[in-house]
């Protein structure tokens, strides 16, 4: 029998990233260079229709955030993943994925890259169209709400090669989009590469 | 030319109702009887793929919360109604409408009545399937998040009578359950009726 093989996608600065992921398997999220927002979301083989739900999630741990052991579900409240390590701690459930119509409407851009384009791009060869893209999971994002309701928006705290890992319970597509945001302190100032790493458990 | 008519949607206490609401007319959602949570979902007509997205209007607003004059916009960033008049000023972007899954996992009761199930009974005429339904927007509802990024649950603050009116931006169908949830003090012990309302712009 073949060892089960370990396969790696290097996500560019800017860019986003895609890999299939078995049910069984561990899917890791490095952050390379640290300080670098990645814009997630795992979609699944059998249904496209149904993807980890950051509001879904939200309501079934009546939580803002995310622990080991946590599980992600989807819009029929059925568990995809799991947290099995977490080297961060620090991720976001409430914003959506930056998008060509954020960049314009808020900044008068009508040329950057944005997670949104990312995502899709990364996902076309899986036939993900835009109006199935699912709301993001943000990972090592830190814009923690205040008490008022609004914002605060800090540089994700996550170190050069920090990561987290889910298991897989369904078979799924993944998605990282490395934010181009940068005109916002979320990126740290300065936008940096991902990887994503898909593995057997140990 | 023939008077503009107000239409009304009496919603049963624990059940749903929709109304279509044209572009400039003005929707209402009122209380009848107070401390009622409505969970509210509104789809254009013109494309049921687009719909108020409570992810994308927090983004949008920096917020996780609602005022007079602040525009709900779809998952392409596009306003779809704007609030004109709130009597209640307290609301929740962040929960999912309760669901069969979650009175099933959470609670062990197979046979209770559900927003999902009520959003979607009151849709069905319109042709809306479970998995197009949107995250909804919970009017009325009091669960804050703390600073530890729990969440708390209180009665709903309105009071007999209050509503929140929009002005609809495009044709959409507009939904709410009155939601039957009586496991948790959110709706004040009592599963109360609401009721909608249009009519055209003062």
């Amino acid at each position: 029998m073949s060892q089960p093989r370990e396969r790696t996608v290097f996500v560019p600065a800017g860019h986003g990233g895609a890999i299939p992921v078995a049910a069984g398997e561990l899917l890791s999220v490095v952050d390379l260079e640290g300080a670098q927002v990645a814009d997630f979301v795992a979609i699944q083989r059998a249904d496209p229709r149904k993807a980890v739900s950051p509001h879904q999630t939200r309501s079934s741990l009546r939580r803002l955030t995310l622990r080991v052991g946590d599980r992600l579900v989807n819009q029929d409240r059925e568990p995809v993943l799991e947290i099995v390590r977490d080297d961060v701690g620090v991720h976001d459930l409430l914003f959506c994925a930056c998008s060509p119509a954020l960049y314009r409407q808020r900044f008068g851009l009508t040329d950057h890259r944005s997670c949104r384009m990312n995502l899709l791009e990364a996902l076309a060869p899986y036939h993900v169209e835009e109006w199935q893209l699912p709301d993001p999971v943000n990972l090592f994002m830190k814009t923690p709400p205040r008490p008022d309701g609004e914002f605060d928006f800090h540089p994700a705290p996550s170190r050069p090669g920090d990561r987290i890992v889910f298991r897989c319970l369904v078979d799924v597509v993944a998605a990282v989009s490395s934010c181009p945001m940068d005109l916002v302190p979320i990126n740290g100032g300065r936008i940096t590469s991902l990887e994503l790493v898909v593995g057997p458990a140990a």
